[in-house]
């Protein structure tokens, strides 16, 4: 599937910085205005008027201590921490803008599916269609202890407990209520016809949920689905539920191969390979020149915090990288876990000795995912080149500072893209659509005839919703 | 207390119809837009405009199934059922407002206090201060099944996992972090110091939380705590944790009551009386004459839905009155808890014999509140008499249509409210405060010398910040 144009979402967290170590230092960086609600409102404006499809947000209920075996790199580069609740931003944003999706990072971990479900319809009525869930069944040992779980379940009882609740929520979106539930008939005194809402009855091992949903049907029922596990069980996880995957590569040669693992996993499940979009993580450094971008890049650089990035990369693999030297090759240590990190690297770009410090100025600027750094027709030529090479269907841009990095696509990249079609050359006016029709075409507003969740959705409902996806 | 300014809340649940049973039937009602932010754009805004210090939401996760029992009728009369997250709603109506506080009822039953925090906090942030949370300790049967929960913990246990919730609740708000905890030093690479963010250490019986908050301290810290509780447990614990209370009557003699018992429990609590404010519950049917008001309030009552009442009042009380014919006096009711119907309505008025009927009438419109029927002058007179018989702070305005009951509020009532200075001639203009300096006055933003929640604050904070309620 070439030549078709990718979608643009922004990815960011509700913190002073995200995936760039000490971004917050950067001249013009307005990462502490993570507080402020006018702050994201000229996000959201911004992101809108420029068509963007969306902006995702991570989410952590924890805090990186693994690096020193001690939170206070975390602390001192503000390491995506402290760190408010994004969901709650969300109607906020949707007030300002009418087209704008909203991706939205929940771990099912800590909710009950029966609050989970009225949380997302809530959010999905509000923003008339607008929003994804970024399904997550992982969590840091900080936030366990502080949630009164001394242990973290098991790898396979995780993904276990997060399918059954993966049906429940299917149940309680799809299956209880009819679309023809909501009657307000103010004659016969019936706002609810209760024949047409439905117990959803589950009883299973981790969940008991009898009754019927809260909500009446939001107009996706089941918001968009985006997952990120790269785990064995992580990618059948996301094969059978994800509608769209996110993915971080150091190089298109390891993109692609996490995309066609993803694409022929989702064909194993029954479904099109194109059903899941995939969505790579990629930092844009543009300027006018080639020479100009190189001088953004090496002044970013500057900035990076290498303890706050060994302090991300701590909390996200668990490896203290505190015991070696900064020049340490990564070959010569002998711990459990180095090698996959080798493995990884090794494709990143010419064949080097990959030491601690070059791991952590790689990661310094936009995490595990890459940098792309040029012109506008750099930047067009290497976009083009990760779609082509790796077969993703979107960008997530981090920063590496904000809202400064995201502007400058806008304004020198953006309109380059258009202009090859890398991008679609027309933006989103007019009549808004779902979040879901936006990655999957006009109509698409429920989840495809493939999708478990669709089964549900299917057993009760009037002939000509369960025939295709109009209407709800 | 005397002549002191009446505080305006209005008082709505995120459902097609809150308290007035069969709101939704009147002609121009809007509650079927429940699910639409441009409605409570418009809300917000109107309320703003007219100077009410806030808006209240009520919340439930179940559905009243006990009239009948079953929920027929919750659903048929739309009961404060479907029932959407308030917390959503917050940011997108402090997007479109400045001034106007948000008081949003939230159950402590079924969510860590890890997590509910960070969601206060979140929110206090992007209000600047202007959120309020009302503390519910009790839950419905349907609620507690649908939550995978077998049975509700007993009264007391309940209490007592109260206050350990809220004493965690306050170590994250108060004490985890300093004051000068956010230093933002780009030269030193610091954005947190982390000497000045503390472990909380929290081991009790329900709750283990060894670490420190998620979030950076929120302009109010801890959020302006309102409750409701009318039980003796719910009143020792109103009179040591809430900031304002809740309270529903029938008269203004059984309103005082409920005060004077509040304002004695909070004196034996070591705080000053005046320190809860008190909030009732109204219902306000004004028109420009006694005559058209009363046949206003004549019209609402053919939209009443005495089943729909009854559905509300046997899930407030567990009680379900359908066995009894609508006309049976309830002194021939031999039932548990009827008695206290009895003594409650004893008060409401000319003494008569109650039947279910006249329950349900009474209740239909604004639920177990009373009403206010007239013209400006006798809404001001009636309300003039409740604030000094009753000796209350302000009022939560319940609606028998909305947002039209709100909109002749606003346009006849209040105008005369203000001239007499029943409610404060002058609307809040220039730089907005926070929700608790609108209740207890300028420069107080955190919580009270005598509150429990300001012990927690003071432990290691800087003089300047321990001595008084400046500055955070």
């Amino acid at each position: 599937m070439k030549n078709r144009p990718l979608r643009l979402f922004a990815f960011d967290i509700v913190a002073p910085a995200h995936l760039t170590a000490g971004s917050w230092r950067a001249d013009g960086d307005e990462g502490h205005r993570y507080t402020d609600l006018e702050y994201w409102k000229g996000v959201a404006r911004m992101l809108e008027e420029a068509g963007f499809d969306g902006i995702f947000f991570a989410d952590t209920v924890g805090y990186h201590d693994v690096y020193q075996q001690r939170p206070d790199w975390a602390l001192r580069d503000a390491a995506q921490f402290p760190v408010n609740d994004p969901l709650l931003l969300v109607s906020g944003m949707a007030a300002v803008t009418e087209h704008l999706g909203f991706g939205v990072t929940c771990s099912l971990t800590y909710e009950q599916p029966y609050l989970l479900a009225r949380r997302f319809s809530t959010l999905d009525h509000l923003t008339r269609g607008r929003v994804g869930w970024n399904i997550v069944t992982s969590y840091s040992e900080s936030a366990a202890r502080n949630l009164g779980l001394e242990r973290q379940l098991d790898h396979d009882e995780r993904y276990a407990l997060a399918e059954e609740y993966m049906e429940v929520v299917y149940k309680l979106w799809e299956r209880s209520w009819q679309a023809d539930a909501v009657v307000r008939d103010t004659a016969a005194a019936t706002y609810v016809e209760p024949s047409r809402v439905h117990p959803i009855g589950h009883r299973g091992r981790y969940f008991s949920v009898p009754g019927f949903a809260l909500c009446e049907p939001s107009p996706q029922r089941t918001p968009v689905l985006f997952q990120a596990g790269a785990s064995s069980r992580g990618v059948a996880f996301a094969a059978r539920h994800a509608e769209a995957v996110f993915i971080n590569a150091v190089s298109t040669a390891q993109a692609r191969r996490g995309v066609d693992r993803i694409r022929k996993a989702a064909m194993e499940a029954g479904r099109d390979p194109y059903d899941i979009k995939v969505i790579v993580l990629l930092t844009v450094i543009v300027a006018p020149t080639d020479e100009e971008a190189e001088a953004a890049h090496e002044a970013h650089l500057r900035h990076v915090s290498v303890e706050g990035a060994l302090a991300r990369f701590g909390g996200w693999t668990g490896l203290d990288l505190s015991a070696w030297d900064l020049d340490t090759p990564l070959k010569s240590m002998k711990t459990r876990g180095v090698q996959s990190l080798i493995d990884m690297f090794a494709t990143a770009g010419p064949e080097r000795a990959w030491t601690v410090r070059d791991i952590a100025r790689f990661l310094g600027i936009g995490g595990t995912g890459s940098i792309v750094v040029g012109s506008p027709r750099t930047v067009a030529a290497e976009l083009r080149r990760w779609r082509d090479e790796a077969d993703i269907d979107g960008v997530n841009l981090s920063y590496a500072t904000k809202p400064g990095s995201w502007r400058r696509f806008i304004d020198l990249a953006l309109p380059e893209l258009r202009r090859q079609g890398i991008v679609s050359p027309t933006r989103a006016t007019g009549q808004a659509v779902t979040l879901r029709e936006k990655l999957f075409g006009p109509g698409a507003r429920h989840t495809a005839e493939t999708h478990p969740a669709t089964g549900h959705r299917a057993t009760h409902h009037t002939p000509a919703v369960a025939a295709g996806r109009a209407g709800y």
